[in-house]
């Protein structure tokens, strides 16, 4: 391996391989504690498009995995090393090569993180709606790889939404250029939403050409406190059924309302289900929008529902929202799962982790993006504690069966990676996997990028 | 071959399997008049997936191409029949499955009408937006195929963006099963956006899961005449720098609004370019977006802008850009292109239009899409003159080449087909090709599926 070594810092520069396992071991693995992890060869911090395809050249010829990744905030293990792998970390790759204003697109490379292109867009009154949770850490080539989502899917969709184009480093260290500078085109395979979403698994993006949004306007807010699970859930249906986008529409459970009150020291004054809601449509439409949302929320049987154009007011109710995972801290580890289901199904969904906190003997907290059905229930257990770790285990596989049998999907947002790859084969079942690993195989037919992630090679 | 009518009889019924020529003749192309066609051995109808895949076994037993096709309101020649294949119609699996408002999706069969299906989701107060001109007798999954556009798409996007899943018959006759009925979601590779635009090259889309919005609000209306093509472009971008959206926002240039007075016995009052806009904010949201375009075309130019909330005075100001194509059959047969360039590239188009005419010493009317810069240059030429013809296709092959240059793309909403084959190697390159016939190959080995279009295979 001396000579892959060598042929790594002759690609990259010595100071870009990484090969201390001091140093390598923060690179081992994302934010997932439950998905397996390897040690890898070596940790390589290529800094441009060249640089990456010399690496994979080099890997592929020694035939040694690699594992792509960014920040590494992700949570389904698809950035983990394999064992002898080379980890490539895009974080050094992190200009914003252009934005324009007149066609609202911007060029990037991968290591950028999301707030910085958030804010490099907001001074030309542009918006990049893509907003996981991490976005103050995350990078865009991870958001790329992951498909990510975010508080802003329920009125501007999903990160694939936005992608005009990509730069992508294929295993025999071609570059292939996919889609456009254009809103609209249809010449060939859409294979930009083919790599979207990947996780690593097809090659190694290395820039993205990304569509941007004009900026909304500020926020109006609304709060609404509901006596049971079913009249939240209702009142959800009801605002789908009812033609309303809002911009933000967030549920928390009972659980999840408690942990956030110790934590913040606070009275949210709710039952058993919190619902958050933001118009972005701005003055009389954002207006009617609430109202007719707190009008839903009323009927429904809502206990309490509080509106208001305060932005700072807003931003507080918003922080009760984000608080839920440091809150449930206070409790001990947490495992956060990531099930979507039929936004009628919301209520069905709450109940059935109640009985699954009750058989698991654990905390069990349900908060989620409500308005597409993209839930979070989040397990809290003792991670010095063996068997609380295993009945975690247990109660995030049965969650997930929960949320296929509602007739939703393993994952709303997080992604497969090493976490959940069995469940992938049973979501898709047998024909869905075979056309898998046919596309891995006619992409990848060494197997080189993050191997036995998402699924097992043929 | 007669083994193979027999199987096909038992598969759909003798009365789907129609070989005499006089009755397949029809389905032997679409509308682009410029695609190779051949003769087809056999056309069949299906009525269900069960027959589908029964149609596919036996041909791919066979070895008999299929071209699977809907209504054939396609302009790129990709449901054109290959000499001895069979061509397979699903205008008969026509059903809309469900509605599901409290979801706000549509489960649906490949034939459904696209206006049938407006009609059926607007009972709901839903909408679906894809509306390509062809939209009163195109079927879902035609759109499907060529990811097909329209008026709708600068505010709500392509056909690609309503598709939740698919089922799709696969060359082996194996029912693979894509995406799912939840808004979000990232379970796997992105298989549905794969299959949608790839022009029945890769398998047979039996069943569509589909999005829908809230019916919009009833539109306004701005007309704004320009004096130069240069203002008229430069109003265009500077719509899209100030972040509005309309709901449509198309341009004509001075042949077509020539073409469409004398056609429609009006005056437009309208010198070298007119700009038609909509917004269905509603209400005062939708005044502030109208207003906001009037005054950008007041400052870039505009010799006359005209806005009504009036539907019918709205409806026949949409009626003239409709107009345009059977306006220029007055002149002659049309040929109608379809490029996509960077929204700031719209005056330099239309003035390298007025070139290529010259040159081409034909009549050539550019109208489009300008909110998306999705631009349908449109040649007029002679159809009983060989001479015309020829000139007619070299000033198809120049507009491609200036989109190109200008940043663009050789096809915005119609696809590749047997048309932009060439074009479509010159745009991706020898890289994405690669990447294109590896993914055919990974799915369709043995080429059964529409062979020869988009590409040739390896």
């Amino acid at each position: 391996m001396e000579s892959l070594l060598a042929e790594l810092r002759t690609a990259v520069g010595a100071a870009a391989v990484l090969t201390d396992t001091d140093v390598t071991a923060a690179y081992r693995r994302d934010m997932m504690p439950l998905a397996p992890h390897g040690t890898p060869l070596a940790v390589v911090l290529p800094g441009s498009t060249e640089q990456v395809q010399a690496v994979v050249r080099a890997c592929a010829a020694a035939r040694v995995p690699i594992v792509p990744r960014g920040a590494g905030s992700g949570l389904s293990g698809a950035a983990n090393a394999v064992d002898g792998c080379v980890v490539l970390v895009t974080t050094k790759m992190n200009a914003i090569v252009e934005v324009d204003p007149d066609n609202r697109l911007a060029v990037v490379e991968p290591g950028v993180v999301n707030l910085d292109l958030r804010a490099a867009v907001e001074k030309h009154g542009l918006f990049y709606p893509p907003d996981p949770s991490s976005y103050d850490w995350c990078t865009i080539g991870g958001n790329l790889s992951t498909n990510a989502g975010g508080l802003c899917c329920v009125k501007y969709g999903v990160t694939t939404d936005s992608v005009l184009g990509l730069e992508v480093v294929l295993a025999d260290g071609e570059l292939l250029r996919t889609g456009r500078r254009t809103v609209k085109g249809v010449a060939g395979y859409d294979l930009t939403k083919l790599f979207v979403g990947s996780e690593g698994t097809l090659g190694v993006i290395t820039r993205a050409t990304l569509a941007l949004r004009p900026l909304p306007q500020a926020p109006a807010t609304l709060v609404a406190a509901f006596g049971t699970t079913g009249a939240a859930g209702a009142a959800v249906s009801r605002v789908v059924r009812e033609g309303v986008v809002p911009s933000l529409m967030e549920i928390m459970d009972r659980t999840a309302i408690a942990a956030v009150e110790r934590y913040l020291k606070t009275d949210l004054a709710a039952g058993a289900a919190l619902l958050l809601c933001q118009s972005d449509a701005g003055g009389e439409a954002g207006r009617r929008e609430l109202t007719a949302i707190e009008q839903v929320c009323r009927d429904a049987g809502a206990e309490l529902v509080y509106a208001t154009e305060d932005l700072a007011e807003g931003r507080d109710l918003l922080a009760a929202r984000r608080a839920v995972l440091p809150a449930l801290e206070l409790y001990g580890a947490w495992l956060t799962d990531d099930v979507c289901v039929p936004r009628t199904k919301i209520a069905e969904l709450i109940t059935g982790c109640e009985r699954i906190s009750a058989e698991a003997r654990l905390r069990l907290a349900v908060v989620g993006h409500a308005g597409d059905g993209n839930m979070h229930p989040t397990v809290v257990y003792d991670a010095t504690s063996a068997d609380e770790f295993t009945r975690a285990r247990w109660a995030f596989d049965r969650i997930l069966e929960l949320g296929l049998e509602l007739g939703g999907t393993i994952t709303g947002e997080h992604g497969v990676g090493r976490i959940k790859r069995e469940w992938l084969a049973r979501e898709i079942g047998p024909v869905g996997l075979r056309v898998h690993r046919a596309i891995k195989q006619a992409l990848d037919p060494d197997n080189l990028f993050n191997p036995g992630s998402m699924f097992t090679p043929a």
